[in-house]
């Protein structure tokens, strides 16, 4: 790891492998385990960045995918390096934009060398190789960058997964050599599917590395939960122990929860955002829909427990009357509740961790649950 | 005037009728000229209470007509009153939903009783009368409610603007009777259409009262600029010296700076939220549209002298790709500004009127001047 970055477990779970940890970047520390917001073009949506720094926020990720089609990284860099761009001075990571290539874009087309598709923005073709994700997301400046990585499809065959891991690991010693900043940690991603054999081989294989940090990638991808709680019990313990650890996609409380035991050290996930545009509160560990009639004339607060400023200053019927009107604030006081109730999530859990309390006060979300039912 | 509010004049213009002064309210002062931005449905679109205070606002205005239909006056009341339902802790005034059911609403049949109305919303049949208007406005609970008048279109007869004129006086009467709280200040509202003796005798006629304010009501409704100026030179300088005079509706430049020559104290306009929402930045008198090219790669703040949340953290490129990625940020961000703009706007010919400077400084803004061209 570079001068820039370290990371210090300081506190370990004795009944399972979840840890409390500090990781310094170059634009701060991030305490860990935490959850990461998402601010896919270079902001998280509907709030501003002193919003998201009073929801607890300390590392935010963007899309390397979204920012190349829009505004363009060398727009990011004018514009001072994408802290700068978007007015948030924490630290930030920006991913490969494997996954995006993979899940969004139409006629891609997989060689060695990288991938062609279309832009779903303007229809202009382009190409993404791994030395090109490097170089756009050295231009985009974020603290962490992931690498460039084949994102295999669920299901999928055995065959297929191997190919595509086998690729990753090929293509991440051509990031590493194409990486040019010693102010930004380059990350490795572990593929391998719902095959726990080939996680576990990518695992030790990228270890060989001595990366300043490492991700799980490819889950949450369509698979059954169990699956992932599975990849990561995996996976994640075959990491080296002094790196951060990161379950990429992830943000639900038990997924979260789980991992952390296993652990998983950093998640991010769009849906506090998104499920705030459908006018959903998070609310200790349920789904909230606001815009049911039983809380048009309910005056107490999202949750009387929560410290964000929504919850500070207005009650349910309001956050109700304004989904009713189709006022875009709402959205935004759901979205500030939401985030600040996911990092909480994930600091309670880092305070259990710190006071040896985790695997008893965590235990109802440390065994596979039904899918949560909106309420 | 109650006890509850008062209104003094500091300073005045030698030259113009021009006025600086203070206006108390229960919830805090208003230092006039001001602007009040428009919370239509109980809430400034787009941005939260504490950013609207951020922008230099001080007394904040809401429609009794939308918020009659959408949550209903009684769940505002239930949530505390418009104050602590919205989270607004400053003034705020309501307006008697008159102007709406005129601009708004299909199927309006106007009798002396009142009038009668299909809801926009959901069809039912809506009656409102001076008596429900202010009762309406009562459980609402604005430091200033308006009285209910009617609002004759451009173009109209004279016969037709006199019996709405006239109408509006004897609703007033029944406004005034209807008026249940000693905390609330109602304002009446000068009709009269474009014909400047009807303007001047409902004024005189409205002094009667002795009211704690009046308005200007019926202005920018599609009338010729020029003829706005003369309404309000012709009628301000009747209205009572020593109370607050309120120009309804109006909130561009240099109607502003000409109508608070002719003495007029409160502006509202749904514009600079309005504009916001279509890419458009108010600075120093022109209006930017932010999706031009122009701005893509232009780093600089909208306006380097403002010291609004907006230019102090992010550049005229930032905000053309967040309107270029349809992200709502942009309209938030722009409406902070825009508001922020047009009270600077009227502060700081505030402080050209203590400084006795208001009629050179500002020269170039009293005189009619072109439409403003989008630039």
């Amino acid at each position: 790891m570079t001068a820039n970055f370290s990371f210090e477990c300081i506190a370990s779970c004795n009944q399972t492998k979840a840890r409390a940890g500090v990781f310094q970047t170059p634009h701060g520390i991030v305490e860990t385990p935490r959850f990461m917001p998402v601010g896919t073009l270079a902001n998280v949506k509907t709030i501003t960045p002193a919003q998201l720094k009073d929801t607890g926020a300390q590392m935010v990720l963007s899309n390397t995918y979204h920012l190349h089609l829009q505004p363009g990284e060398d727009i990011v860099a004018g514009g001072g390096g994408l802290h700068k761009f978007m007015g948030w001075n924490g630290p930030m990571l920006t991913d490969s934009g494997g996954f995006q290539v993979f899940s969004l874009s139409e006629m891609r087309k997989i060689t060695e060398e990288g991938v062609t598709f279309r832009s779903p923005r303007d229809g202009r073709i382009i190409n993404l190789t791994p030395e090109r994700s490097i170089a756009i997301q050295n231009t985009l400046g974020a603290d962490v960058i992931m690498a460039f990585d084949e994102c295999p499809p669920y299901p999928a065959t055995r065959e297929e997964v191997e190919a595509a891991t086998s690729r990753t690991y090929r293509w991440l010693e051509r990031c590493i050599s194409a990486h040019q900043r010693q102010d930004q940690a380059l990350f490795g991603i572990v593929q391998g599917g719902v095959y726990l054999d080939l996680r576990a081989k990518a695992a030790l294989d990228l270890k060989q590395f001595d990366l300043p940090g490492y991700a799980i990638g490819g889950v949450s991808v369509g698979e059954p939960p169990e699956l992932i709680a599975q990849i990561v019990e995996t996976t994640a313990p075959l990491l080296p122990s002094d790196k951060p650890r990161y379950l990429m996609g992830v943000g639900t409380y038990r997924e979260m929860a789980m991992a952390i035991a296993s652990g998983i050290d950093l998640f991010d996930c769009v849906i506090p955002t998104r499920w705030a545009r459908h006018g959903t509160a998070m609310v200790q560990g349920e789904r909230w829909n606001l815009k049911n009639a039983k809380f048009r004339e309910d005056f107490a607060p999202l949750d009387e427990t929560c410290p964000c400023y929504t919850c500070q200053n207005f009650s349910r019927a309001y956050i109700s009357h304004l989904l009713r009107s189709q006022e875009i604030l709402a959205y935004t006081l759901l979205s500030i509740h939401n985030i600040t109730e996911l990092i909480r999530f994930t600091q309670k859990i880092r305070n259990a961790i710190l006071q040896g309390t985790f695997a008893t006060d965590f235990a109802h979300w440390l065994k596979p649950g039904e899918v949560q039912e909106e309420k």
